[in-house]
């Protein structure tokens, strides 16, 4: 029988160190850290491949804590074995004694797995249970693609299991073979507020996996003869999971007493909770044995990944030419969603580029990418939520992810969204069928709250000070074929939302989109009216109306981009006498509370005014039944404007 | 052999009519309702105990399709049953042709399943796929309560059942012991843009929910030999699962060629659909059979529901000493997450009350309704989407429902918001942990963008003109305890973030607080904060800095309401030398964009100035921590006052 003192030692350590970065920190969640002792320091001590010293070593092993609470027994371990962290450029080593900065201000060592601000060990944000195994799926992807061997450990709490995101997570990994995942529960019998519930008891779990097609090996969590060769024994042509039977608050009596989480020792419980923790260790014969050195760990090399300068999607006419949509150019009429479709397909020729869609690929037009690129298409089915979590890890990965489903779709995975921004994730996301104009599907399929929660997070900074969000509302092919080849080049969260309708083409294949651009398409002198995506379409025609009926010149502006060049729109309604109008197809808290707050900011004295969606829709069978429903059809909006001055004049 | 002429005579009937229906209405899923037709028979007019003349018996069968898009074939056997529509004071009874109006602007026929536009046979909008089940579970919690036997069926697409939240669904189901559920899984083999994965073949779902503890029958569903018993069969001591093995598109040759979804025929095609069922209806000698009559249905009576006037928590002293905080009220502080709780439990002596929480009641506190009042408490685990979808199901079946997590968890079922918000129903949320004042568990536990997205449902109306979504901000306990007191009695969905940290007492046990209202806490001279929650104590030290330091005189508003009563805020910032600044600990999108939008709309002249949350945060250990790396410290306000003269002033 193999002995197991050194490690046992270990986690003797690395408790008591959990112990105590729990209670100096005044928060935490002990008792599931020692849940997880064993596990920990057999995966990071012996069986992952990697360099503490390297974490951005592309050919290691990845381990993904997706039960982020438990997070102090990896920061001990990572403490321990000197691990790296900060930013490539600028890394630092941490000390055993760095893991008592658990949770300060200044401290890399957050409250759950946070890699933005300096902890690259992890890929995701984590914390929000059932998202880490999704990324654990994208990152294996991206392993597939970059032709390396690493597997990547996703550890999950039993109570956490409940999340259906899991199970979604599960139906990819084995839908697309990626055995190189080996999904860990830690199965130790308790959630926060209760014992779990008998549906995710080691057993049920075992159970439920198997049906799931996964290989489970069920353990004793705290047992090495079992431990090991679970982790590290060959697969069969199945994912593995382990279902491991923990103890939470392992080794420490206070923990043991009821259901114990969230809540460190007090101070003068520390003491005895090392007394406890020592007459473990001697019970263990663990006492004097050597401490596990890093120099046990062995990684792989780097492996080489896609990179270069900017990508590309080529010309237009090619790329549409590609998809069987030559004739757009000439009839000057393509739906955004086709447009997208069609650059995605054409930037494919960059390795770099990956996408996802969920089962509306045919409808998001994410089909023409599948097509070209089966191999870097990943077909996620109707679970948004692991589709935009494994996007996640695909970016984690090196790959600039596209995921596309409707708008309203999206909005399942806005749990995953706001952890991608939390992760500075390199992730594009395009909502299709968003606003109204999609008719006859009614509400359930529209995407109407989208602007309000997407620039909520586009007005937070990441740590580097680059907006959290950035929003794209194309209102042609050519606006949506640019803008998407400019996400691909952006780094960070991008949004954008694409319409049903065929439109017309409003732009030349040489127009030029930027970050924080808008377009001057009209010029007049009476109101500026501000648009975007399909209400450019609309507003447009007011703008016609207002010049046959009323009498009034108006500006149109296509205001694509958030951020938004607000001065510069405002300085245009300036010149129109000072009257702003602005026509959203979504819910309030877009466009218009943009250029408001802005106006307010500003001593221009312009006024800005506004139409949205602001009823419930229901079914209409056109765009254009259903924008009389909600009032916004051309003429509203030209009564609106003509109103401007009725009352202002009056 | 018994002889099944008439259901087939019937589902040859349906099917033609769904054909027509979605050509007539130039979209549509016919091919989905197809392959329905024979369920759909057998449940509408064999299997459900209810009464098409009566969709608002309350001992009645209900049938929750949660495969919404396969609508056509319900409203067409509604509409043959000359079921009724409208609202019970104003009823109206549909004919077999009223199905054509599929679609149709003023149609209640909507493109998906929405009973808030007149079609109570439905008790949720479905549509966005994997809602459904978690409705029907809360129906099933409902009818348990009333004391009533019917039987939930609820319908969910084979493609649709890769959604995690139906296996959060079936965890609960199985939890509760909610036999009278029977989930029916329509296996075609077909989602949208492809075939199932193996992962959705009827052998793996019937494997899976055999693991999830269900008792399974897996069934052709075109055999009324195997569908009828299949779902009037006695059950065991699981609940049952219908696997159901269908055609997409049965009996048309034109949806058999290849996977055909979401596409109506085209009107040269529709004969040729016409004659192909002829043919079936010939082959299966159903040509001359009798319609099956409305007259085989037969319906329980309706069961009495507790009602009466409005909920009462009784006096607050009472309530609070129920859950052991009787001390309160004498050290003036408490939690507003603690005075939830207690609220909740006090006004659960009136049956109407549910309350479920994910598994953090221990931190929201409705652990103290829940051991108050545990028949009446449905633990929900770590699963959020399906927590508010049941909700919605419970609100259908007439109780008043309160669900809890931390406000970061509950982004996680925005989308089920918007769908209870698209239902009308009348649900309670309550987001804990809000805003950055939780500090240390860091940017994954913290609510943030609630604010923006509730807002802009806030600001769509119900076709009955009522806000789609009401949002309150307690900022003490007495606050916190009136507002889920009026909740409790607001017809519609509200929201209600509460904080972690004990707070003084602002208000006496008297305070009324209502729709629309705010505080007037502080009356000042040179400048008036509006601030919400937890910011209302940190503005009130900002006010004494103020009067202390800087000799600025402020006046303080709680603006704990949101629609807001903006008009009149604005006339106390008028008298506050027209100078508002509001502060929140959210992201932007909320109070501030609400008072700038009314100050550009009046013509007082108002400044609003806004300060809120500006980076994505990361732990701290404490909330004054927290604040002072978001710029939100009582300093920072008083800072920013006084720059508001310093500048304006320049």
């Amino acid at each position: 029988m193999a002995d197991y003192k050194d490690l046992d030692r270990k986690v003797i350590t690395l408790s008591k160190q959990v112990v105590k970065m729990c209670t100096v920190s005044g928060s935490g969640h002990p008792s599931s850290g020692l849940s997880l002792a064993h596990l920990t320091v057999a995966l990071m001590y012996r069986v992952m491949r990697y360099e503490p010293k390297n974490p951005w070593n592309t050919g290691a092993d990845r381990l993904v804590l997706s039960e982020g609470h438990a997070v102090p027994v990896v920061y001990a371990a990572y403490c321990d074995l000197g691990g790296v962290v900060g930013s490539a450029d600028r890394p630092s080593a941490l000390s055993f004694d760095d893991a008592l900065t658990l949770r300060e201000a200044d401290s890399v060592l957050d409250g759950h797995p946070n890699p933005a601000i300096g902890f690259p060990f992890f890929d995701s944000a984590t914390g929000s249970l059932g998202e880490g195994l999704s990324a654990a799926a994208g990152l294996a992807c991206g392993a597939r693609l970059d032709g390396s061997d690493k597997k990547i450990y996703c550890i999950i709490g039993d109570g956490e299991s409940r999340e259906g995101q899991i199970w979604e997570a599960l139906d990819f990994i084995v839908d697309h073979k990626l055995n190189n995942v080996v999904t860990i529960f830690n199965a130790n019998g308790q959630g926060q507020s209760d014992y779990v519930s008998n549906q995710q008891t080691a057993e049920t779990l075992t159970a439920k996996l198997e049906a799931f097609g996964l290989e489970v090996r069920t353990i004793d969590g705290h047992n090495w003869e079992e431990i090991l060769p679970a982790l590290t024994g060959e697969a069969t042509d199945k994912p593995v999971a382990v279902v491991a039977k923990t103890v939470k608050g392992w080794g420490v009596e206070e923990f043991l007493r009821s259901n114990y989480h969230g809540k460190p020792l007090k101070e003068d419980q520390v003491a005895q909770a090392m007394a406890d923790l020592d007459a473990k260790a001697a019970e263990l014969g663990a006492t004097e044995a050597a401490d596990v050195t890093a120099g046990q760990i062995t990684a792989p090399a780097s492996v080489g990944r896609p990179g270069g300068e900017a990508i590309s999607a080529g010309p237009v006419a090619e790329a549409l030419a590609a998809c069987g949509l030559e004739s757009a150019l000439e009839s000057r009429k393509l739906a955004t969603r086709k447009a997208y479709g069609a650059v995605l397909a054409a930037m494919g020729a960059d390795e770099r580029i990956v996408a996802l869609d969920g089962d509306v690929k045919n409808s998001t037009f994410a089909e023409y990418f599948a097509k070209q690129h089966p191999e870097r298409y990943f077909e996620a089915r109707i679970a948004e939520q692991n589709m935009v979590s494994a996007a996640v890890g695909l970016a984690a990965g090196g790959r600039v992810p596209f995921v596309s489903s409707f708008a309203k779709f999206l909005v399942r995975a806005y749990d995953q969204l706001e952890m991608a921004a939390i992760t500075n994730a390199n992730i594009k996301l395009c909502g299709s069928h968003a606003g109204v104009s999609l008719a006859a599907d009614g509400p359930s399929q529209m995407g109407l709250t989208d602007l309000a929660f997407v620039r909520s997070i586009a007005h937070a900074r990441r740590n580097d000070g680059a907006p959290a969000a950035y929003f794209f509302q194309p209102s042609d092919a050519i606006s949506a074929f640019k803008l998407t080849e400019l996400m691909a080049n952006l780094e960070g969260l991008c949004y954008m939302r694409t319409h049903r309708p065929e439109v017309p083409l409003l732009y030349e294949e040489s127009e030029e989109f930027t970050v924080g651009g808008f377009k001057h398409l009209i010029d007049g002198e009476d109101v500026a009216i501000v648009a975007s995506g399909y209400m450019v379409h609309v507003a447009s025609e007011a703008v016609k109306i207002l010049e046959e009926t009323g009498g009034l010149s108006a500006t149109l502006i296509d205001a694509y981009s958030m951020p938004l060049a607000t001065e510069e729109i405002l300085r245009i309604g300036d010149d129109c006498r000072g009257q702003v109008l602005v026509v959203e197809d979504n819910y309030i808290g877009g466009i218009a509370d943009e250029l408001t707050a802005a106006a307010a900011a500003s001593d221009m004295g312009v006024m800005v005014h506004s139409m949205f969606v602001r009823n419930i829709p229901k079914s209409a069978k056109t765009p254009e039944a259903i924008l009389q429903m909600v009032g916004l059809t051309a003429q509203d909006i030209a009564a609106t404007c003509q109103g401007l001055f009725d009352t202002s004049e009056a």
